[in-house]
């Protein structure tokens, strides 16, 4: 198909050349935004093309040593086989077409939940914009739902935005920020390695990138005077204006410590920055010795001085967490400490966008609002849930553990979120044949594991890492099973690799090692 | 409440002076992005939020001269009353939820629709992630339903980008086409008077808005020479490089014929202008003498010379036509000729907001996929949607007629869309009470009638209107008898405002006319 459009371009440029004219196009890459075109976006990249690629082939009778493409490359639940929570699907449902409040196959507490949002909505109808603020009902669960999970630390719904997921969100936060020029252009300190979208919107944005790298070596915990480091070395040659802090991690899985939390707050305080507090995997905790502390409370605890000054923007959506509802685009915003006007100016800024979807407002509000212990739908809710819990954490052990029987692959233990972010060796000389091709060793060996295996995942450097290191971002959310198949793929591969590469290295691990450690997961 | 908000404010500040020192927040007026400071949504502006407060206040039982506030000012047709498709809504419940596949209660064409768009959704769901351009064969539909449209001319649904709303399509096809400096700065070329989102985002970019005026003398026509004008002059400070249409326009109501369409595509084939034309009232064609003509459609007529050439896009969204799901934000563009390397670059930047929602591309694909002749809901489907037309078509022609007798008033007639845009006189004496008010004069008179009379409209100015003209942009969308009142409660404020103004002019047209109009519609 790509061919024929060759030919048909070719054709026509040859033909307007007859006409005595040659007849540029008007959108080239010449003329293209140069914004747009510095603008990466690895998550979704070249690796994930190829992997659709390589799945239509398979489709189509295509021959590939595998016969199916494992997409461990997004944090896409639903898609790796995760079933909606029950209830969240029955109100929206509900709020789809609420001639089914008459049917008696809902229960109570569902249509009671539609029934309330539908009076939140204009005509009570799904299908009427909202406030670009969002439907204030739904806002209110989200401040009522924040006061419960922060043990009594007031929230105000005027402070709460329902946004387009959290995407959505942390770009509208992050236009309202960016100002000024050269010297004083807005720097927007973002952890390595990072979730792609900050480092697309401040490239998109012409903002400056301002690094700080996570402690790999302490289970990528964030290290306080690395942040005064990239600080004192950005105020060279930009203003330093937001610190953005990804808690649980992504893609590095690690959950931060009150006190590390802290720590950072103190720090923005007084180095005057907008804090930017991304907790979309804020019900994503494996590792029993780790919590979910939010940056609000924490700031609240600090007291007064903190929790009444700094300006933070913390962001939530129905994408991560248990109900994995990605494709609702439902999430929300909560803004402390905002100049008046400035809120003002950011409404405005929503609004030309008019509202975030609906029913992504409605999903939303479930997840705030789930069923409680007297309500009809509170147990089979609850059950669902932590079977989804459940299996994660399992698989956040399982992934570690089998990854780090393979020799020349390190691995943080994944105490949240929904990522591994393993270490690989890559021997030099593969690294200089990834050079030669002018590919990072990462992706060249993402590349090739794709290939030989089906396996799609994202490599390292789209997200940042230290100089000389490499890595891969794989979801732990495929099936148990097919996540022992995944590793056990993984593991023949890149012991092949280093086999490849470095044929006189002896591998430290042996394949029992594996072996050993996939036995306590069946 | 926002008493207590500044007082905490000074409160706060005095302390931290007593502290010794004096913080300033970081996100200030003066530190915002000065691009979203600059940007104007009139859509959404200072009339609508007075018109919200007032809301709030007759609920907690305020006293104002009306019992009710009508927001005639947004294109939101369940917010007026308007009653969602069935069919649509049964299939959007169906994927919502899909144990209903089960239930009898549901026609088997919804569920076929239903069905075939979970086989195209990871894992089956409406909750994974979609590709972003949207799911395939949803996308495949739209095609379908462009080919039926334009008679035959091929559609290939690898040009098919499923979008949340138009708004979104429209943003990002507008990111891509900005780029230069000083005089090679992207001119965009928007009518006047236009939809706000498109000065909104010409703003926020920094591109350069080229204005050309539609002619109101001629049913608000565009007029092929005014376009060479304004090409002309803005070729002197900036490179045209896009023409932005509206048709069936808003604010402007007019619907394009043929012949003008072909003008505008030659002039944009031979001063090599991308075309974006806004296509979202597609549906919406009112007056018995017009048609609507896609440019797709035209510019294939046009010959392959400018077919395989002239790059365009245009945009359709679930929210307007006859089922008004502005909620869903569902919309889709296409895009014709489009460099291929280029294509690729707009997949990465749609790729970084992941996926447009997958419930609005359901909903998209019932619009472009309704029930066939022979299905079981076609006879109610097809009786909802020529209702809610026919409602439109009837509201129309009353809004033009009723207008047109209030002395003062010039209204065009509604050919299509969902708005009036009529002239209003306002006497020197209130120009100059506006001005001295430091207020735009049909600001004063919007603001004014919602005080006086609780109709919420959007000032002329806006959108953009000739100097020294004025008017305002109304809905066509409260119901026929809702519509009523408003135009009766219209015409006695704008009588009165001239008595106010203009004492000694005597009024052309009396209200024996109104009546008289208002008769036929009884």
């Amino acid at each position: 198909y790509h061919r024929l459009s060759i030919m048909l371009t070719i054709y026509s440029s040859v033909r307007m050349r007859e006409n005595g004219k040659t007849r540029e196009k008007t959108l080239t890459m010449g003329t293209l935004n140069p914004q747009v075109k510095a603008v990466e976006y690895a998550v979704r990249g070249p690796i994930v093309t190829k992997a659709g690629d390589i799945e239509r082939g398979l489709q189509q009778g295509q021959k590939h040593p595998f016969t199916e493409v494992i997409k461990a490359n997004i944090g896409d639940s639903h898609a790796m086989g995760q079933k909606p929570i029950t209830f969240l699907r029955q109100v929206v449902a509900l709020c789809s077409f609420p001639e089914l409040l008459d049917s008696s196959s809902f229960p109570e507490d569902a249509k009671q939940r539609a029934r309330r949002i539908l009076q939140g909505c204009g005509g009570q109808s799904l299908g009427s914009y909202s406030a670009s603020q969002g439907v204030d009902c739904i806002r209110q669960d989200v401040a009522v739902y924040i006061e419960q999970r922060d043990k009594g630390v007031p929230a105000d719904w005027d402070n709460i935005y329902l946004t387009t997921g959290a995407s959505d969100g942390i770009v509208s936060i992050l236009k309202m920020l960016v100002s000024g020029q050269g010297r004083s252009r807005s720097g927007v300190m973002i952890p390595i390695p990072q979730y792609p979208l900050y480092s697309a919107a401040i490239s998109e944005m012409e903002a400056v990138q301002i690094n700080y790298y996570l402690d790999e070596d302490n289970c990528w915990a964030l290290d306080i005077n690395e942040l005064h480091r990239a600080y004192q070395a950005a105020k060279e040659h930009c203003h330093p204006r937001v610190i953005c802090i990804i808690n649980p991690g992504n893609p590095t899985g690690q959950v931060q410590s009150k006190k590390c939390i802290e720590e950072v707050l103190h720090f923005a305080y007084e180095e005057n920055l907008f804090v930017m507090s991304d907790e979309v995997y804020q019900d994503n905790v494996y590792s029993p010795d780790c919590q979910f502390h939010s940056f609000k409370k924490v700031l609240y605890e600090m007291g007064p001085e903190y929790f009444n000054t700094v300006e933070l923007a913390s962001f939530h959506s129905t994408s991560k967490g248990y109900s994995g509802e990605c494709g609702f685009r439902g999430g929300y915003m909560e803004v402390l400490n905002l100049d008046l006007e400035v809120k003002a100016q950011l409404v405005k800024l929503l609004s030309i966008r008019l509202c975030p979807p609906v029913s992504g407002q409605a999903a939303m509000d479930v997840i705030v609002n789930p069923p409680l212990p007297h309500e009809p739908s509170y147990l089979q809710f609850h059950k669902e849930k932590s079977a989804v819990l459940g299996a994660l954490a399992e698989k956040a052990q399982m992934t570690e553990q089998i990854l780090n029987t393979v020799p020349g692959i390190k691995c943080n233990p994944v105490q949240g979120a929904m990522y591994a972010f393993p270490r690989i060796f890559i021997p030099p000389r593969a690294v200089e044949a990834a050079m030669s091709l002018g590919m990072s060793p990462d992706m060249m060996y993402c590349l090739r594991l794709l290939e030989e295996t089906g396996i799609c995942l994202v490599p390292g450097s789209g997200f940042g890492q230290r100089e000389g290191t490499y890595h891969f971002r794989m979801t732990i959310l495929p099936t148990t099973e097919k996540l022992k198949v995944l590793l056990e793929k993984l593991r023949d591969f890149h012991i092949k690799f280093l086999k490849e590469y470095a044929p006189l290295e002896e591998p430290k691990r042996s394949e029992d090692d594996t072996q050993e450690a996939l036995k306590q997961f069946r």
